[in-house]
């Protein structure tokens, strides 16, 4: 069995352009994040492996995946992907990035989390939990109680997403997810060290 | 040896929108190109993937090309790929795409030319041959003599872009170049398919 990790952090340059992806990688890393997500819908494929190549560097021995991209996360050698209903299909990304790479699938009903499933994914990311600013298409949100019907439904990792912080990542955690995944709760604070660090306490309680 | 096209007919939905990718395909093949290219910059993967595979099956038995996104072209199983100076290593393409896949690169110098070669193109993209505003990144015009050099100085198939029409389709083609590919010249004309007659025509004088 893969070892999912619990606290997934995204790199986002787009909420914030104080800390670039590196940045925010080696300061999640640093936190005790263990898995990064590198995210990036802007600018062109050789500018995307680059700076992914520059990510999976300075995350040393955590794994990188990246969001979408089975191209770019090829060209990088990262460690799997992250792939959302819109993006590419699981089951082509197993055949390409093979049985040991990590492949997550975005899942907003049971019935897509069962076809990620049945294409190959290593786990599920399940949200907005709460509501979100970070993502504009995140959708209407599930809450804790949606989240305990995923967890009790599946028998893959649930990575909950969408809104989760300090505060609440606690009670996420006890519903039974996984692990979380965060943009904003760490790339947007003043110290996202610090702030994984916290996230990190919460998830381990 | 792989047969590379003469007349590449790139289809294009943002200078024009009067037809979809699927449409400009269908009217090219029916006017005699031999090969076409998907370029699309916008949407999601999984759009992408949905539109290249409508154009694949609009191409008949004319390979199509997949401009810079490897993971679309694999998906929706293209003849190949066009790589420029910023998309996706044509090396890390070749390994990943096969011995038969055709394999088209981007070079302005010849130096670039060469290095697109070392790494296993199966023909070179070269241009703007003249001034042309389909591609804002075009940069400077390369013109006719620059042509023969690159000509002359590569031993594989030089496609001829930019700005090229019915008007100077027979002087490029003189000056050496194995083909020849055009975006306005079909995607912009009253009859795409009567234009892209009309550049077949130019091509085999």
């Amino acid at each position: 069995m893969k070892k999912i990790g619990k606290l997934h952090v995204i790199t986002d340059v787009v909420l914030q352009d104080r800390f670039s992806h590196v940045a925010l990688a080696k300061m999640a890393v640093a936190g005790g994040a263990d898995t990064i997500q590198f995210r990036q819908k802007e600018g062109s494929t050789r500018a995307l492996i680059e700076t992914a190549i520059a990510v999976k560097h300075a995350c040393g021995d955590v794994p990188l995946i990246v969001n979408d991209r089975v191209d770019v996360a090829i060209a990088a050698e990262a460690d799997g992907v992250h792939l959302g209903q819109d993006d590419f299909p699981i089951k082509k990304a197993r055949d390409l990035l093979g049985e040991d790479a990590m492949i997550g699938g975005t899942a907003k009903t049971l019935a897509q989390a069962r076809q990620c499933i049945e294409q190959g994914a290593d786990y599920i990311g399940f949200g907005p939990i709460y509501a979100t600013g970070s993502k504009s298409d995140a959708g209407m949100v599930k809450g804790l109680e949606d989240l305990r019907e995923m967890v009790s439904g599946v028998n893959i990792p649930i990575i909950a997403i969408g809104g989760i912080a300090i505060e609440n990542a606690g009670e996420v955690m006890r519903a039974g997810a996984h692990g979380i995944a965060v943009i904003s709760a760490v790339c947007c604070q003043f110290d996202p060290t610090e702030a994984t660090q916290r996230l990190v306490d919460q998830i381990q309680k």
